[in-house]
């Protein structure tokens, strides 16, 4: 049912094009993946992620399970059925969640106790039971629980990778649907050795696709470059390798150079929300003055509905007045261009122009600095 | 230009079928318009409310005098060009927000000096004022500046009147354009006499369309309807007559029946953000836990896009958890409600059975108590 089909190995680096096939139709990769946190992806509907060119979205568990719940999801047919999306969806395990919620949670070698950031009412999750909350969501792709850390501390990853590990081995012992892709999930923060521990005992396992977790939490750019260098290698060919809560169009470039398949990232969509407007020259804050009586498109050449049909200067009323339907189209367009950008950069792959569409997009965009990113990073991650 | 040609006149009542010729198109009447106060009605794309069967939106011109401003709207091209709307708009004159603001204005002879809700700058509306800014922002039907009054008190809606029909003189003379329809407003709040002084004085103005202004801001239905029954009868035959900030499902029958044409109301559009959504046996709040998990449709039988494609439990869930897709979902169907509504109306004039439609749409219909009605006017009508 899962098979990950290699359709093209780029030469030059360890980019690659395949496709690979769930229940709910095939995912041609790389992919990005737009968050659709609580079963919607903020301000669009899924005829409307459709017409984007979205083959897999994400939401999440930690959020799902709070409201509406599982067993509500289950009982109205699954999250596909629940919110009329006839395409695959990925669920995470809630673990990054709770593991952000600091003070209100306590993790022990069975599992973790939370409280609820809504009412501060109490709960638990275990490997079992995430598996069993999944299974009732019934995504096509659903994620282990892990222990996700600060990166910096060698001997709090070392102890929280071996939980992860022993985590790991309980989600697929607990789980019970066939139809659904249980991925197992690299951690040891942003030291080689213990990534390479982890990438060993995970692929034992053989799980049906591998994420490379607890990066863009807080490393530098470098540092998460050097962790995937030499993290995919060891991973199988054959299974698709998915770098989670990243990324920016930057980001999608280095990511599938370094053999990466698969990214999912709340940056489009809640930058769009704040103004902040994707373009190949780079980021554009549509709030600044002098797009006020711009008459042109947000950006030239794009396909996007919004770009077809409003002008800058509206869009642009739209958000300075807090109109809902300005951050629809807003969103609109970021999606748009990350879902165009990585349709392109898998279509270098399969021509064999990667590294110079690569070389081309990067010499265009100019890319936002680290400390603005450093600031953004916990506000792009809170609700991821 | 602006012709109102009769279609049907019921024999019954005072309903009657037409259509109003204007540079944007024909409207068919009787029509109800929603209201896009900031140049977009609330959460919806200009397709969807094509696709809602809208042909007049309202625009306000306090909002967009204050933002994006009316020399902005201009140079873009109007306020068609700059929202994208193809069809039909009507702008109001500002002035029954400028006279909702309270402690923030002084009127005198001359005009109005009020100070904006948004940063408390002073601002100064004259009759010639507000229809320069309606010029600019270019709709197909613009209003009389009139001073809005509390409708119970004889002596100071007398002399408000009087400086209304002084005003509604000084518009007319105003006017520069000629494809824009000016349209007076009939004023006197719940006093017969004074009423008729208004039409008798507005109709020797020939106006090309006539508004009743002054309604459902405190009134009870009765008084509202004994003042329609006995103004109506004293506007022209060949020209539209324009309820302003009315109505419910049920104020649309009351309206057409003592012969109003148009209508236009934040109520569908307001009350679907507050989960309050349309059907044929009346308003059911959304939010009842009964619906947590109905997968039925808001409303069985409903052609709208929310109807068609998703569950009343997801729907809820979506409004429940404040997703901007639950607030454009409702407001599509609440718009699509009241638009096929008065749609049934136009035809059962046409068809000669508007008196039987009235009596078993209001027999299943089960109007909101004039209470809570009450107490949600201030509410409803605060960004009017």
């Amino acid at each position: 049912m899962f098979e990950y089909t290699l359709c093209k190995q780029d030469l030059r680096t360890r980019a690659r094009a395949g496709v690979f096939t769930t229940p709910h139709g095939e995912i041609p990769m790389p992919i990005f993946a737009p968050v659709g946190t609580q079963a919607t992806v903020k301000t669009v509907s899924p005829d409307e992620l459709e017409d984007l060119g979205a083959s897999l979205i994400l939401a999440n568990t930690y959020h799902l399970y709070l409201r509406p719940g599982p067993d509500l999801i289950m009982r109205l047919g699954g999250l596909h059925e629940f919110m009329r999306w006839p395409h695959p969806i990925l669920t995470d395990s809630g673990g990054f969640q709770v593991f952000s919620l600091q003070d209100l949670r306590k993790v022990d070698e069975d599992g973790v106790t939370f409280r609820s950031h809504l009412d501060g009412s109490l709960h638990r999750f275990t490997p079992e039971r995430v598996v069993e909350i999944q299974e009732q969501l019934g995504a096509d792709i659903i994620m282990c629980l892990d222990e996700c850390t600060e990166p910096h501390d060698y001997h709090y990853n070392q102890a929280a990778l071996e939980r992860t590990h022993r985590w790991a081995e309980r989600c697929k012992n607990a789980q019970t649907r066939r139809d659904q892709a249980l991925f197992g999930i690299v951690q040891g923060g942003i030291h080689p050795d213990l990534r390479a521990q982890s990438a060993a005992f995970l692929v034992q396992l053989d799980f049906p696709g591998y994420a490379i977790g607890g990066l863009s939490v807080g490393e530098t750019k470098e540092e998460m470059h050097r962790i995937l260098d030499m993290v995919t290698p060891l991973l199988p060919e054959h299974k698709p390798r998915y770098l989670m809560g990243v990324g920016s169009p930057e980001d999608l470039f280095e990511g599938v150079s370094r053999g990466i398949d698969m990214f999912d990232c709340v940056l489009p969509t809640r930058t769009a929300r704040n103004a902040g407007l994707f373009t190949r020259q780079g980021r554009i804050n549509l709030r600044a003055a002098r797009f006020a009586q711009d008459p042109g498109p947000i950006e030239e050449g794009c396909d996007c509905y919004t770009c077809r049909r409003f002008s800058r200067a509206y869009v642009r009323h739209l958000l300075r007045v807090k109109e809902f339907l300005g951050y629809r189209l807003a969103t609109l367009h970021n999606l748009r261009f990350m879902l165009r950008l990585i349709d392109e950069i898998r279509r270098s792959i399969l021509d064999g122009t990667f590294v110079e569409f690569k070389t081309r997009f990067l010499s265009e965009y100019q890319i936002v600095p680290e400390e603005v990113r450093e600031e953004q990073r916990s506000g792009t991650r809170a609700t991821h």
